[in-house]
Parts: C-alpha cells; sequence; structure tokens
C-alpha cells in the first residue's frame, strides 16, 4: 500500500458502469438481448474528440489498467508501466479508455452476472464470443463516449488481436494501431495448452457443467493449474532460471510432495491468488476467442487482404525471448501490413522476460512506445 | 497386429522377473528389505560376457523395449527402431538387457506391488527412488545375469541421466556410455512443468492420498491431465504444425468445449490411452526423480568432476528441435566431458520432432547409432 500515490500515476480512479439496450448478434450465431460495460478512462477527452486511445486487455486481464481504487490497494492497475502523466500513453495529453470485455468477470456482462432469461447466474450458459464480437462492443461504447475515431488503440497478446480487428471492422474509426507480443492466429502448440488449461477447469468435480456457483463452489483445483501452466507459458525458460535456478525453498531436499523448489512455491502462489480473483468459465471462454481468432481465414488465408481498408498506421512489437507468441509471429503480421502497402513501424525488444516482457517497463520498449507516441501526440495538438 | 513378425524385429519376447533379497539402501535414508525387477533380453551373452548393452527408460517406458509379447500385440516395444537384427542394437552381435525401474508400474517393485509391511499395496508409501537408487538396482540386476561389465549402457531422457550416473558410480563396469536427447539436470521451467503434472494428479479427489487403489478408482483425471500436458513438450512447435496444424475435427468451429480441432483430439487421446497403462504414484515418483537428478550437486556444481574416473567412452547425442532438453543442454554434458579429459563424440541431429526424436528411425540419428556401435561391435569380436 502507498502511503502517498506515485506523481507519475493516474491515482485514485473510480470504475464506470455503461448499460447496452440494443441487442447485439455474436458471431456463434446467439444474441445477447442487452448488456452492460465496465471501464475506466484517465485523462480529459479534448474539445475535439481526436485524443482518445482504447486499452484492449488479455487473457486475464480487466478495465483497471492503470490508478489505484483506493488508498489500500496493494497494487496499481495492470498496465500501470505504461499509463499515466508522462508515460507512453500519457493522461496530460491523452484520454485513456480500459475496459472489461464481454464474458469477462470484472463487471461487464458475462458468466458471473444474472441471466435475465433465468434468472441464476450465466454460467456455462453464457455463448462463447468472439475478438469481432468485442470490437463490435467496443465501438459501441466508443458510441457513448462520444469518440468517433480513437488516436490510438492499443493491446498485448489477446489484446494485440482486438487492435488488428479494430483496423478491419472499423479501419475509419481508428488512426493507429499498436499490435504488442501478439500473432496472426494461434499455433498448434498455443491451442494445445488452452485445451489442457480447459481440460483441467471442465474435468474439476467442482466445475459442475458450468453452474458451480449455484454449488456454493469454484472449481479451485482446476483454475489453478490452468493458471500454473499459463504461467509457464507467460515466462521464458532463461527468466525463470534468473528467478528462479534450481533452488531449494528450505534448502535441502525432502523426499516428498510439498514445495521444495522456489518454482514450485511461485507457481502455486500465482494458481492460488488467481482462484481468489478470477472466474473459471470467462477463463474458458477466453481461451476459446484465443482459439477461434484467425482473420485470415475470411480472406483464402492471406493475411494481407485483411488489412486493405483504411489509412491506420501500425506499430508492432515482440521480444526476443517471448516464446508464447514469438517474434516470427509478430513478423507474419508485419509482412501481410507490407503486402497490404500500409504504414508499418517494427521494433524486436531484446528482453529475457518471455511474454510477461509488455507489462514491464523495460527501457528500450518505453522509447519505442514513447517514440512512437511522440508522432501521435503530434497529430492531436 | 502384424500377421508376421518383421524380419528385423527380435519378435516374440517372454519377460522376466528376478527377486533381490539383499536390502537396498535408499538415498533418501529409508531401505527396501528386498525387491523385484522385472526385465527382458534380446540376443545372446556371449562366453566372455563382453557384448552386454543395457537399455535405461525414462519416464512413462518400460522392460518392453523391442518385439512383440504375443502375435496380437498391436505395438512392439517402445525401441524397437533401434534394437533387433541388423539395428543400432543388434541383436545379432550384443546381448539386450532392458529393465523396469523401482518405482515403476510394469512389475518390478513400486506403488502397485504389495508392501510387505502393510499387506496393502504400497502406494504412495513407496520411497521416492533416486537415478543412484536405479544405478545400484541395475548393477545387482548385471550381477545376477553374470555381466561384469557392459559393452554399453544407453538411454534417451531420463534414461541418459542412468547412463551419465553408471559412468559416474561404476565407471569400470561401462565401456561406452550413450546418452541421448538429456540434460545433466532440469531446468526450473522443466521442474515446473514437473510440478503443473505433479498437483494435477495430487489435488484430484481420487488421489485419495495416493491410495486410491483400496478405494477401487484411479485419479483418471489428473493423470490424463499430466500425459497431455507431457506430450506437449515432447512434440516441437514445428512438428505439431506439421502434424495438426489449425485443422479442424469437423471443419468447422462448434462453439462450444467438446473436441474442435485436431491437436486437442490428439491430447485428450493420448491422456486416456496412459490413464489406462500408467500408475498414477509412479508417474508422480519419476517427476520427483527426474527434478532431484544434479550429479555437479556433489562436486560444487562443477559437472567435470563427476565425470573424472574411468576409461568409459562417450556418444552424447541431441535433436536441433527438442526444446524439452535441448542442443545447449547436452553441449553442457560435452564440455563437462572434455573439461574431464574423455572421449566423447557429438552428433546434434536435425529433427524436427522435438524431443520424441529420440524414438524415431531418424535416418541421420540411426547413422550415427550404427558408426558408433559398428565401432562397439569390434571391440568385441
Amino acid at each position: 500500500m502507498p502511503e502517498t500515490l506515485p506523481e507519475n500515476s493516474v491515482g485514485l480512479v473510480t470504475a464506470q458502469k455503461q448499460h447496452f439496450e440494443e441487442p447485439l448478434a455474436l458471431t456463434c450465431g446467439r444474441t445477447l438481448e442487452n448488456y452492460d460495460l465496465v471501464y475506466e478512462t484517465y485523462g480529459e477527452l479534448n474539445a475535439d474528440q481526436s485524443n482518445a486511445i482504447l486499452i484492449c486487455h488479455a487473457l486475464s486481464g480487466d478495465h483497471h489498467a492503470a490508478g489505484y481504487h483506493s488508498m489500500d490497494d496493494r497494487k496499481p492497475g495492470w498496465w500501470e508501466s505504461c499509463i499515466g502523466p508522462g508515460k507512453p500513453f500519457d493522461t496530460n495529453h491523452f484520454f485513456v479508455v480500459a475496459l472489461n470485455n464481454l464474458g469477462g468477470c470484472s463487471g461487464s456482462t458475462g458468466p458471473n452476472t444474472l441471466n435475465p432469461a433465468s434468472g441464476q447466474l450465466w454460467g456455462s450458459d453464457f455463448p462463447i464470443v468472439t475478438v469481432e464480437d468485442w470490437i463490435q462492443s467496443q465501438a459501441r461504447l466508443a458510441d457513448s463516449l462520444g469518440i468517433q475515431q480513437w488516436a490510438a488503440v492499443v493491446g498485448g497478446s489477446l489484446g494485440g488481436m482486438q487492435v488488428m480487428q479494430w483496423s478491419i471492422d472499423f479501419p475509419e474509426r481508428i488512426r493507429h494501431a499498436l499490435v504488442i507480443a501478439s500473432a496472426p492466429k494461434l499455433s498448434a502448440q498455443n491451442i494445445a495448452f488452452n485445451e489442457v488449461a480447459r481440460q483441467a477447469i471442465l474435468s474439476d468435480p467442482e466445475f459442475f457443467d458450468g453452474h458451480f456457483y449455484q454449488h456454493d463452489t469454484v472449481p479451485h483445483r482446476g483454475l489453478k493449474l490452468a493458471r500454473m501452466l499459463g504461467h509457464i507459458t507467460y515466462l521464458s525458460d532463461e527468466a525463470m532460471r534468473g528467478k528462479f535456478g534450481r533452488e531449494l525453498r528450505e534448502g535441502k531436499i525432502n523426499f516428498g510432495f510439498d514445495v521444495e523448489f522456489q518454482i514450485e512455491s511461485y507457481l502455486r502462489y500465482q494458481g492460488q491468488s488467481f482462484v481468489n480473483r478470477f472466474d473459471a468459465n470467462t477463463y474458458l471462454l477466453m481461451t476459446k476467442t484465443l482459439d477461434y481468432y484467425d482473420p485470415a481465414a475470411k480472406f483464402d488465408n492471406e493475411l494481407a487482404r485483411a488489412f486493405t481498408h483504411g489509412d491506420t498506421e501500425f506499430l508492432v512489437c515482440s521480444f526476443t525471448s517471448d516464446w508464447r507468441f514469438a517474434p516470427e509471429r509478430s513478423q507474419e503480421i508485419v509482412h501481410a501490413l507490407l503486402d497490404a502497402r500500409r504504414k508499418v513501424t517494427y521494433a524486436e525488444i531484446e528482453a529475457n522476460q518471455g511474454h510477461d516482457a509488455f507489462l514491464m517497463p523495460i527501457p528500450q520498449y518505453m522509447n519505442v512506445l514513447n517514440a512512437y507516441m511522440a508522432r501521435v501526440k503530434k497529430e492531436i495538438s
């Protein structure tokens, strides 16, 4: 808990909720009759609404991207490193919007909210939403905030997929697209990891076919396993070696199944914390949203053809030690953009933190974001 | 089921069992008062007992390394590609021995055998055994077979660790050491994957603290998850892409949690098959055996000092796309051997199959093994 909030933080923030009455037709064929989106904003929208930035969250993120909800908060929002006064997404100049996506579990309509049709929580009856569905709902949020065009849409990982889809579905509404540590679609290996995570949750006897709320429990074993596995893929082998090596927690081997190595302690802790804050149905949904994303599919698998409309300019960033979404995957995006004759800047950041690097204030990375956003800033002033 | 057995197979084989009455003091401090080892042999031991090869199995292997148990067998032993007449471990010239290690679940004393002290199956009361313990038990098996010195000890992955330990503990009893797709110790990432697999089993409500046999059940959910996860690490990203890509099983997305992608189908099938043939307590033990292995630890973490005794010659093999035990890990072994002034041949095989490559008849790999074993053959003739 900070006694005083850091000067370069947006400080105390309050989440807001927007209710949408217009039905949303989803890719899966079902319709959400109405829904809520929870969001936060940082900075001020300027008079001509030209300084708005949308932040899209990844698998386990939410609308709380920066600042603190109270002076008692132990931690700030998940992208505090990048959002705030003087930071790349500089709240002295930009109006930053971050939302919790549909299907999320932090206040927006999703599995842990009320299904009006049944009077119960949605649970596994909540439809599987796609990146395309999210973009539609985010566009309506933009409308409600009076934002016709985003100065930039920004996201890492699954967030980067949303950024790409904005440029495909609403090219006239996005001037700059910042696609960070992402991929044009999941590989078989990515899907495989998601599948093991899903099976861990689905096979947990306390999952109750996704209606565990009514049984006053959660599939804690499965969700914990899913998160432990996730964390392995977020870190590089090198980062794990540097952080934990083969260090023993008690200095010696005990020939038993309690925690022995530091890495075991870390994973169990991360897994348990996640169970306390995240919803298992949302985790299942988000992994499916990831698996399904494949914007080239509609274009005979030619990604470049998805990017042919509009004037959006791109920054694509990757991290050398990221093996979940390796630099090669970002390069596929860059090549498609070049083939589509789009303006694109590509930065491959030397970093040993693995996929998690996109959340960290790595100097070279901050320099790239600052330089790119300085250009965006000029366009609005 | 083959109608006639292939000519280059050892053909029909029968497992044998050896009982040992002399107590075995284990690294963990406990003692096995007596135990059985199940093994198979292929080929004939020559008059001066100079042509014996020991095959050490990896995590989920056993003593059935080659041939068929009956004409109805769907599959031969796990290393049929390398053991047989005219193959690298040529049964026309060598007497090949393969055993199921202590703690295994295929007939040797382990969690699913009777604990004489309790009159029940051992379950989780079975002690955690180390690679060093295995070498001691394997040496006694050699004694019982009249083999004073192995022409070669051979193994891949965890099997390769046993080979190294033979050269450390009984340098005078091993002329050639073939260490394939192995590592001098696990990395933090390796341990992390093992830990998730263990937690999957340990947290399965049907594990019953390792005494599930008495409840007439098995922790099938946990063991299945463990194996699914294992399979991801046995294959390379490239191999998965080649084998499964993003192919959909029914040609279209169904927006549900049944199998959609081919890779999901593969993993679920592999996981379920494993549940039908393997023991969860053995799986737990074997992952611990892997985690603990660190022969340099006794030598101030200088691996070379572990290798200073004897005249054993080494072949070390790795595979380019193996990310579980990458070529760099094999190179650590090679460097230590060179520092210890040992004769060592190193081969890095171009292969896209990942860690599983060591089980496959890849031409370059077979050439290397054949060439090396031709030398060993000369020494015995």
